[in-house]
């Protein structure tokens, strides 16, 4: 550490004055004149001085670090809110710690208590399973910062999200306008307990009087586009074979029409298919895919902002607040 | 800071034990009996106490923090180097601070000091320009770990990379050896001083006795899907009609592959289509993409290996090492 690094005292020996005096005047103090300040100000941006935040960390208590723990940054829904945040972060002086659970409790565990551990100002989780937030509520009690970026009234824990349960439903009931009756469901959520989307089109079927049909749910292996060719193969091939389907993401809607392509099943004609998060590819797919809008860079900057008035609160954090984005409806050519 | 954190004081408290003792048995010194280490360890764990990175730091001048910057993560290859990345780090207990810099010089320069400021103990760079690294030379003079994402052996830097001219070159010659004479060339790259893939693409050519012709050249506007639909549609329009077209990345690729299907161009009958980086879409596209494997994983893995030797090489930092990987072709239904 501190090889290659400008020191106070390169800055000192180069205007001339006490490292008190060339300490004082980074921090803009008051005790030295103004024409002192500017001199030794400029030496330093010649220099290209950077402050020891470490050492800075220890005076202010505070590290200006975020810790971002996400599932998993190959969903690229999840990228982009990576990218957002760390953007939105720096803008706000903080810098970004991130880290993935890989979707499991342990890893979650492991990564919350590593931020911990650095002393992080506050973090952002997306976490594995929306309903096990057991090691995250002592936090909360504590007053530590922290942001779901997931949204459930009940967690007693602040949180920002796309309201999935209104995704489902409107994807749902959109497939259901257009006359669809039996519509599957490729879900890569409930194994974890996350079963938004699910409920939401289970709600919209029942409103239509359609019914849930437990065999038009196909649960996948994983949230990656070979997953969802999986998954319709076993449906396609199953009792109920659909007219529509719905997924729980657009990886796997992806996986879903190659999977029509090479069966020679035609797109919407033989087989709507509805993705989930509007991802830059689904604009590329062959055809276009229809999606539920995942707007993640809002999701970032809600979130970001909660984050920082949850740090500006100080010893004593304000009650949890709970927000929920309505999503809209992408429709190009696969419905 | 410090709130709902587990302090020694608690530690003490529940155990009897003075300060001391604790802080003496939590870093298990010889100093206090192995069953009173045991005690105070046992009841460190129950509490779930986590140490003060930040205090540790300046005792032992070392974060254990890597600062990773690359240019912008919605590239897929870039998003499996930084999930690889921050595994490999965690594993040999580092933390991942990271950024972006937006393909821009400036936020570089301005990121790398963020992280210098934020005294990680060492960096692992995507740079956007692969021929502008002056801000990076002085850190590597005075010692400080630094690993490129790219490998130039005249650099004068460390680095681990894919080797994109053999790249460039392996796939050109695969499609001349399929008879094709007029290649298409979709260029990201150049506008930023990156050249290997274009460089290979003309070796091939020109051993080939084909010659170059820029008219085949297409520059993008960017590294995504819609800058290829865009630059496919100015090549195909243009006065020379490539048979067959390789790109920068595969996002370009599957973008020229969406303007095929509107235009009714077959692939490959009509035009052969050849991506890079095999990013998980590819085997999904509409045909199946043929494209060059990125070997993100082995990357990041060879990078983080050489960042440790550099790190624990102390004040006097060995010679850099390059080190190239050659790439295979993944060939499938696109060409």
């Amino acid at each position: 550490m501190g090889k290659g690094i400008v020191r106070l005292r390169d800055i000192a020996a180069r205007t001339g004055f006490s490292l008190n005096t060339v300490s004082l005047a980074l921090r803009n103090s008051e005790r030295i004149p103004v024409e002192t300040r500017n001199k030794i100000q400029s030496a330093a941006l010649e220099l290209r001085y950077v402050p020891n935040h470490v050492a800075q960390s220890l005076v202010s208590r505070a590290t200006r670090t975020i810790g971002l723990v996400l599932t998993d940054i190959l969903n690229p829904t999840l990228t982009q809110t990576a990218q957002s945040v760390e953007i939105a972060l720096a803008e706000r002086g903080y810098g970004t710690l991130f880290a993935t659970s890989n979707n499991t409790l342990e890893e979650e565990i492991r990564v919350v208590d590593m931020f911990r551990s650095r002393q992080v100002d506050g973090i952002l989780i997306y976490p594995a399973r929306h309903r096990d937030l057991e090691h995250l509520r002592p936090l909360r009690s504590a007053n530590f910062p922290l942001v779901l970026l997931i949204a459930d009234p009940d967690a007693g824990i602040d949180g920002v999200s796309v309201n999935d349960r209104s995704g489902g439903y409107q994807a749902t009931r959109y497939l259901i306008g257009r006359g669809h009756k039996r519509i599957g469901f490729l879900d890569a959520s409930h194994a974890n307990g996350n079963d938004e989307k699910l409920e939401g089109y289970q709600q919209a079927l029942l409103e239509a009087g359609i019914g849930v049909d437990a065999e038009l749910i196909a649960p996948t292996n994983g949230h990656y586009a070979r997953h969802g060719y999986f998954a319709l193969d076993m449906l396609m091939n199953g009792p109920k074979r659909p007219t529509a389907v719905l997924t729980d993401n657009d990886s796997l809607a992806l996986g879903a029409l190659r999977w029509c392509h090479k069966q020679g099943v035609r797109i919407p004609d033989d087989l709507a298919i509805m993705g989930y998060d509007n991802i830059a590819f689904t604009e590329f797919g062959e055809p276009p895919l229809s999606t539920v809008n995942y707007d993640a860079q809002a999701v970032s900057q809600m979130a970001v902002d909660r984050l920082m008035h949850l740090i500006a609160a100080g010893e004593k954090l304000p009650p949890p607040r709970v927000t929920l984005i309505d999503p809209e409806l992408i429709i190009r050519e696969s419905t």
